[in-house]
């Protein structure tokens, strides 16, 4: 099969299109056709409907030379991405044997025989071919669907559960997509947590002019920037041109930008305290386990984190924490001081831990007060100096926007954006500079 | 404004066609339309092209009478969305007066000056109208499409931060879409956690027939399936055909389906604990505080949710929950003794707790050995009987398949639905019967 250069990416299904569930098979069949040079010109999504169907595979055909569709593939009523794909391509539903068997086969190890819908699973436009599908009982179908100027079209439907997809698709990517000889795409992305768009825009500059190559961009969610890279050029030029890039990035916005290798906050802290032989304690309340949940996504993050506390009673915070009856009376579970003897308390009982990070706020909707409202957070951070000593505590209050969701995530962020700065050595007043905060 | 009747959503942005962001804004504006009797057709995703942004909306526009955009209307160079709205709608870029003096306000109550490219932020194409942004810079923009047959087609272009774009596209569907007095779209949504798709295919039988009214449709995600339900009609009967047809599914798939009021099986657990008096804490290994933030995702948790542990280290489950040297020597830390010490640790602990749920397991991708492969999670949920009498422990083994985080949703998803049968007294033996596991 030739190279293929534009390609499109089609999500099949009602549960998208109505909102119902949130589609992230795209973004994942984007970013492995990118690493092979091919442009993802388009992402669409329609909904179960026979015609719709055909009609976007038939219209996506039109224009790229390769079009992966998920969903729609499954043992229900609802899945028509069969019979559309049959209507596009002109070649009409036959039943593939060895698919039926492989089912069956299926079926009969798990002790059941095969039923009537899971069979509809072993059928195919008959000038297309199945590919197994290891986690699942439905397979993939591989077509062809020849376009107006006489050019073929590769069409690939995957299933839709991720974790089916994602092996029918790295195979497909390994033996098919040749990379082209001339022309590659590279991209890098560099993560700057606690920064404001308009500031990281500012500071970037000319970097941005959207004639560069590589070409810079930005894209901000809460507190993280993420800034782009986009390189379109001879292969043997990617690796110095996004060096280059990366560099002038970097001395615009240090130090917001993580290192290259971590592809997340948490994953450039637990590098971070690996390094520097530290151990991590939590103490949540408002996040209720969001912190230690970021922190152990990261693989090995057992090198660096004894465990954490989700105090969300005040009794809890008390017996298992050690958080003081006169902290609670005279400042509230929400308050500076109330963080800090968290913070401590986790130091103080976690077997290993050399530092701690605590929040305490009121994420809502309920619970506000004219004094503490809605989005109140406070975030302390603690940690055994290198000498004998007491440990040391920062603490800040914020004001965080948005609903329960967004209060949440915005702590959670600027904790771990706190927690990597104190590691860093560097004052987290700059951090402050462009979060919403009251001081 | 006239009713709209079809609208397509376009998400704009490299980071979403390279794959590095995962597009929430499309189903947010999906769920709004559909709630409005808007019909969906299609969602497409562009990069910051200027040309295929306006191409984009200039085919959109030609099938639908509605489109609404999100993204590239920020401060930076690669915010193209105004640009290319210009041009789709024919009408030059213009600066808005009473936008500029905004955008300057807002800068000085901060202490700043407007900067040249906050300053773009105030343009707009001469024919359109800007609609205020309280939550940011970027005004949203609202426009109008004549296409080829003279009719006209309304664009709508937020900003793309949720937080930016949801008051505004509320206030765009609250003021401009009127309901059309006759054919009506109404959707439900019924959750079933821990069953198989095939399985819940098979039980509602008919019940998907693609030409049924309301429409029946299933999605599966890991262990949770989700029945989607459709209604196209007359408003008048909208309400008893979707109780009608929501009982015969409950009918089909008892007890799996969750109440109609709980939009996930943490706000089931969370009401369904409130009204049996019922406290929970948790012990979490592998999961590492998943379970602990889904149950505090839910408003009001407080009343129902004591707290937490997240025993990352050995010594932590021994200092904090109690669980004994013999056991992690005898079985080890990923084992039925652990998980059931960790349990009843946790139960003993926690100040007010009645009932308790601990994980521990091997997430991976290390860790795992022959006779516990990565994905072996025990499950423990423990609770105080009624009476005196010593607490009660279910354990159960699993073997959870996918990669680290597949491992963890799994865990936790299992875990959630294990406590929910045991509050509801049912065996929760069904739940194994379609899980992966090995007893």
């Amino acid at each position: 099969m030739s190279a293929h250069e534009r390609a499109a990416i089609l999500a099949i299904g009602d549960e998208i299109t109505l909102g119902q569930k949130t589609d992230t098979n795209s973004g994942e069949i984007a970013r492995c056709l990118v690493e092979h040079a091919v442009r993802v010109t388009e992402y669409s999504a329609v909904p179960d409907d026979r015609a719709a169907i055909a009609d976007a595979l038939t219209r996506l055909a039109l224009t790229n030379d390769l079009v992966i569709a998920t969903g729609g593939l499954g043992p229900t009523a609802d899945d028509l991405t069969r019979i559309a794909l049959a209507d596009a391509v002109c070649s009409p539903l036959v039943e593939d044997g060895s698919a039926l068997a492989h089912l069956r086969e299926r079926a009969f190890t798990r002790g059941r025989s095969l039923s009537p819908n899971q069979r509809l699973q072993a059928q195919r436009p008959e000038s297309a071919t199945l590919l197994e599908n290891h986690n699942g009982t439905a397979p993939a179908i591989l077509a062809a669907l020849t376009v107006a100027d006489g050019s073929t079209t590769t069409i690939l439907c995957l299933p839709g559960p991720p974790r089916e997809m994602r092996p029918i698709l790295d195979a497909f990517v390994r033996d098919t997509l040749r990379a082209p000889s001339g022309t590659v795409i590279r991209t890098r992305i560099l993560h700057a947590p606690a920064l404001a768009e308009a500031e990281a825009g500012g500071r970037l500059g000319e970097l941005m002019d959207r004639e560069r190559n590589p070409l810079v961009g930005t894209t901000a969610s809460g507190v993280l920037v993420d800034i782009r890279l986009r390189y379109e050029g001879p292969l043997d030029q990617a690796a110095a041109a996004l060096d280059d890039t990366e560099h002038q990035v970097r001395r615009a916005i240090d130090p917001f930008v993580l290192p290259a290798d971590a592809p997340s906050l948490q994953h450039a802290i637990v590098e971070l305290m690996r390094e520097r032989g530290a151990i991590l304690a939590t103490a949540e309340s408002c996040t209720g386990g969001l912190i230690a949940r970021r922190i152990t996504d990261v693989e090995g993050s057992s090198d660096v984190f004894d465990g954490g506390w989700v105090t969300y009673s005040n009794k809890m915070k008390r017996s298992e924490l050690g958080v003081s009856d006169a902290c609670l009376d005279a400042y509230g579970a929400v308050s500076a001081q109330t963080a800090r003897e968290m913070a401590f308390g986790a130091l103080a009982h976690a077997p290993d831990a050399t530092c701690s990070l605590s929040v305490t706020g009121i994420a809502g909707p309920g619970g506000g007060t004219a004094d503490k409202p809605v989005g109140t957070v406070f975030i302390a951070c603690a940690h055994c100096s290198s000498g004998e000593g007491e440990p040391t505590c920062l603490v800040k209050r914020f004001i965080f926007p948005g609903d329960r969701a967004s209060v949440r995530s915005f702590t959670a962020n600027v904790a771990l954006a706190m927690l990597r700065f104190e590691l860093l050595g560097i004052d987290p007043g700059c951090l402050l500079a462009e979060v919403p905060n009251t001081g």
